[in-house]
This record gives structure tokens, C-alpha cells and sequence, in this order.
């Protein structure tokens, strides 16, 4: 198995971080990562805001019911999608898959770091005072805030279904 | 360097392929990375369709200006969105963010197997149709084809815009 696919397996979403300040060049490498996601007609419509003041952590913390994570992780990565950056057909669609492969090369990016990282969602409830927050422009949507820190050592456990309830050979309906 | 984010960078859109058969093992390894990707509350959203017959290749190649693409490839991996997968809040969004970690994951893993891979989208514009083909049912709506086989060796470039034009530290414009 190669090292990216064992990546992609033992990534788990980590939402206990120990008080270990996160170096700032790893930081950068998740950025990296992140930036380097394929986009339509290489367009590349990702935005981030890399939030380490422990005041603004917090504030961001009061927006969602995963407080305890923002106020325990060492870096938050704001990602938004900017709508300016458009593109022909349904782009709406297209930036937003690009939004999420995006996001994905940060996590791998991350755990390939020693970093833990967990992508949060149900803030999003509160996308609006995110941009007051951090004070981003109306055309900036967050898509994820992706919170990091060395992780706690625990077993962190997840499960998917099996290739066969979700996959099919040639065309719907036969197993693969 | 870790080896994730080496490969990250060194992904490249691959359109050109050699006659050489890609393994089942290796498509199934492909389809694994996408089954690992994150999703909002797990619900994975995904499924897939394999094709490797050269007349259903043939048929989605009369699809897409990018037709010589899959008249080459030796797999091509249709990835459905399934509407019928639903989450609370704006799950239209979540689910597509959802989709395009996937997508990436299926593309970097193939990439780490040797293989090039390419991911289509002006295809989609022809979504029914694709439907029609592959025989999948309406709540299967297609957000990428993946078009897969062994690369023609060529020297391919790709370009991102720098860090400090996109990120920015503890608030909006404030240079990383």
C-alpha cells in the first residue's frame, strides 16, 4: 500500500489537542497542500485565514456547538470560497467539489504532519459572523473551518460502507 | 517533505495515456481512497460507477469535447453525488464539499499507484445522458468522471497562485 493510500486510511477526525504550539512552517505546508488541490479550468476559488490568537479562537468558538475544539486547538484555518471566481456552466458546483478537494489536501496534508486535524461544518450555521469575525469581504463564503493541534493520543475509531453497497461494475446494478 | 504532500504537488492532470491495461487491484485501491474521504456526519454520499468496456468508453466519449481523452483511457470512474443522501442544514453544499474530497482522494491515490488520471467535468453538462448509459437511477446525479489508464511519459506543468495572494493571518487582508 502506498504511503498516500495508508495516509488516506488512518486520517481521523481529531478534536482533542494537547497545549503543543503547531510550527508555523507546518502551517504553511497545509496551506500548500490546500492550494495545490485540481480546480476547474484551474481557477483555484479557495480563500483561507489562518486564525492563532487565542481571542479570536474563542470568539469563533462561541459560533458552534464544537466550542471545546476551537477553544483547545492551537491553529484554526478559516476556508472560504470566493464567489467572485466563476467559471462557465454550473459553477456553483464545480468551485464548491473544488472547495472540498481543497479542504481534503489539508487533513491528509495534515496527518502526514503529526498534526491532528478535524474539518468543522456545523458552524457554518453561523457564516455571517464568521466573516464579521475575521472580517472578510461579502464575497468570501466559508465552506469549512479546520481546526489543528497535536493531537491527544486516544484510539479514534470510523467506519465506512463496503465497496460493494456503493460501487458497480460497467453499470448500475451490478456488483463490483 | 512528507510523501502526502510530495504527491499532492507532483499530481498532475494526465490526458494521455499508453495501451497498457490498468489492474483491478488498482482500481480498486483508487475506489477505496474515495470510500475513506470525510463527509459530513459520515454520511457518504458517494457511489461509483466502473467502466472499462471500450464501447461504453466510447459512448461517454461522444459526451465531451474531451472525447479522445476517454476513447484512451482504460478505466474511466463515473462519481455520483446520491441525492437521496441527506444532512441537516444546507446539505446540498456539505455534500458536494463532500464529493470533491473524494474526487481528490481517488486522484492522488492513482497518482501514488503510478497511474495518471484526469478529472473531467465539461462532461457534465451531458449529466441524463451519462445517466442513460451507466443505467443509474435519477438520484444519482454524476459530479465528476475520472478517466484513469497508465501515462504517456511528458513533461506536464501546472501552476498555482502564491500563498500570500490567498491567505491571510488572524483577519482578511492582513498579509501570511
Amino acid at each position: 500500500m502506498s504511503g498516500v493510500i495508508e495516509t488516506i486510511h488512518s486520517r481521523r477526525s481529531v478534536r482533542e489537542f494537547s497545549d503543543k504550539k503547531v510550527e508555523d512552517d507546518k502551517v504553511l505546508s497545509v496551506l500548500d497542500a490546500g492550494r495545490w488541490a485540481p480546480s476547474a479550468v484551474n481557477n483555484q476559488p479557495w480563500r483561507f485565514i489562518v486564525v492563532s490568537k487565542r481571542e479570536t479562537l474563542n470568539s469563533l468558538a462561541e459560533l458552534t456547538v464544537d466550542s471545546r475544539i476551537l477553544e483547545n486547538a492551537a491553529v484554526a484555518i478559516a476556508v472560504f470560497l470566493d464567489k467572485n471566481v466563476r467559471v462557465g456552466g454550473d459553477y456553483r458546483t464545480k468551485n464548491v467539489l473544488s472547495m472540498g478537494a481543497c479542504v481534503e489536501n489539508m487533513l491528509i496534508a495534515a496527518h502526514s504532519l503529526g498534526l491532528g486535524a478535524v474539518w468543522l461544518g456545523e458552524i457554518l450555521k453561523n457564516k455571517e459572523k464568521i466573516n464579521d469575525i475575521l472580517e472578510a469581504p461579502s464575497s468570501f463564503e466559508p465552506v469549512a473551518v479546520v481546526a489543528i493541534g497535536y493531537p491527544i493520543q486516544k484510539e479514534r475509531t470510523s467506519q465506512r460502507s463496503e465497496l460493494k453497497e456503493i460501487a458497480y461494475s460497467e453499470k448500475y446494478g451490478v456488483p463490483i
